[in-house]
């Protein structure tokens, strides 16, 4: 048993008692480890984060656990069947879609997920970057190979923004907007965005990388000035800290549950619930597309994902891709 | 200077005298090499492929160059402004898309050509294995980053079969007709295929590979029996030994051409060319896509590329993917 093995099971056996001691002794005995070896696993799992009382007479028991995503703590309580299989954590990459587009390219199975701490270089839409500070947010990247071609793709955008709007709401009771194609926002500000990226052939899909971006716990403060009157989190929002854990578990067990629900039912239920988050449609919005700029009244998406714009005049126009402002 | 740089040289030499002789002794002058030297390149060369001609009264005279492609053959006479640079020629290869994605993956630049006599591996649409026996065929792969987001794609798919039929035209004047979406048939048998792969997000395209293979001196008894009935030639249809050196040349004109003309004018002017060498258009066709089957009549393809279908009862069924067979 290696010291890794070692220690998760002092956690595993600690988190059995559910915040009540258990000796030193005790411990010691049922892992088969010196008095001495369950003292360095405590100290190291305290040094991790985890809160662990510690009592001569009583022992230890396990107080509190980090609000990081250790991979035991991410998959302790995933009600997922196969999303976050394997599951890779990281303190910090450069941007996580990297990270899994190297592991996509290299043959990861459907349902891989990189999670990091901290982005030094995380990316969004449009070449642009994505500000993720340590332990302050969600910074996800989904690895899936739908047996669609990537034309059906742009749905899947879609629903990863259901999922996360779903995910925030059931964790937090905020209900983001979506505002088309998938970016999460409350009071008008970014809370959330999704970048998707694939490797595909005109026919078929090899896989697509959905990454997510979630500002959980940044004070205005944290977010630099040009985007600070732009951007919000749910500590802003709430005016409290959030636990990021349960969040990350929401968002990856909605994400396989839409997921699993698009390859049986096809785009419409998706579609449905994008229509009823969307803060984009019935509005007057401004598109930019391909270096030009249309004004309209936002109508609906169609059957692909797409924007249908209604020009002044009644002329319907589609989008497969831009970038909207409200009016 | 290396000994392929003087190898170069020389041919580059006896090239510039079109099949006249030039005596041992000026060539050793004029490159500053040694008579024997001179000697073992042109026997390099004979190696090769090139026929020189070697008299101990007037010299050395290159009578005939290779029907392979080599760089500085292919280089040689290329009409292009950019497609083509930079050239990679293997001997062999897995598959020539493979390599030109992973060179694609390291930054190669728009206009990047990978070309190989043999592929081992290749590969056509849906999956299949493409047939790419040594030095019979054109198996290369061009790497295009176009600026348009990957719904656009299937427009540069359809660009690729109308310059592959033009550059057929152009140098053996046989016209393939081609079977949506960028198959190439002549007598109703494949000639060449198209394969178009990806890397994008929704909003942008980061590259895209067009692999074409085109059957040219394949004897009838060199497809494996399974394609035989499927297949043809130029060899097969004309009866005769097609060179491949004016015809890669003339292919990788025409694509340039055509994407230039796509990237200013949109896609009516190819959707138009792609039309007139339709023979699917008119046709009654079954279509089979996502496991299900459909038929009716191909009236037209859309401003996307998507192949439109009459079904009986005039329903019309937009197919952005696909296989279909005439009926």
């Amino acid at each position: 048993m290696d010291r890794l093995g070692s220690r998760h099971r002092v956690l595993a056996e600690l988190r059995r008692r559910q915040g009540e001691y258990i000796s030193g002794e005790e411990l010691s005995r049922k892992l088969g480890l010196s008095r001495t070896a369950v003292w360095k696993h405590i100290q190291a799992l305290r040094r991790e984060g985890y809160r662990v009382a510690a009592s001569t007479r009583r022992g230890y028991a396990l107080l509190d656990t980090p609000d990081c995503f250790y991979p035991e703590e991410v998959v302790n309580g995933l009600r997922t069947s196969w999303l976050g299989r394997p599951f890779y954590y990281y303190d910090e990459v450069g941007s996580t879609n990297q990270v899994a587009k190297d592991l996509a390219d290299g043959g990861a199975p459907e349902g891989t997920v990189v999670v990091a701490e901290t982005q030094k270089s995380g990316r969004g839409r449009l070449g642009r970057s994505w500000f993720s500070p340590g332990s302050k947010g969600i910074w996800v990247s989904v690895v899936l190979r739908p047996r669609v071609p990537p034309v059906q793709l742009p749905q899947l955008s879609l629903l990863a923004a259901v999922a996360a709007v779903e995910a925030v709401e059931e964790t937090t009771g905020l209900r983001p907007g979506i505002k088309w194609p998938n970016d999460l926002l409350l009071r008008e500000r970014k809370l959330a965005g999704i970048l998707t990226e694939m490797r595909a052939e005109m026919d078929t899909t090899q896989y697509v990388v959905l990454g997510i971006g979630i500002n959980v716990n940044l004070a205005q403060e944290d977010f630099t000035p040009d985007i600070r009157p732009l951007a919000t989190s749910l500590e802003v929002e709430l005016g409290r800290r959030v636990e990021r854990l349960p969040l990350l578990q929401a968002l990856l067990y909605r994400l396989e549950a839409w997921y699993e629900r698009w390859q049986e039912e096809g785009f419409a239920p998706v579609a449905q619930a994008w229509r009823e988050a969307s803060i984009t449609l019935g509005h007057q919005v401004r598109v930019v597309a391909a270096e030009r700029v249309y004004a309209g009244r936002a109508v609906d998406i169609d059957g692909e994902g797409a924007l249908l714009v209604e020009e002044e005049g009644g002329n319907l126009r589609r989008f497969h891709y831009g970038e909207i402002s409200l009016r």
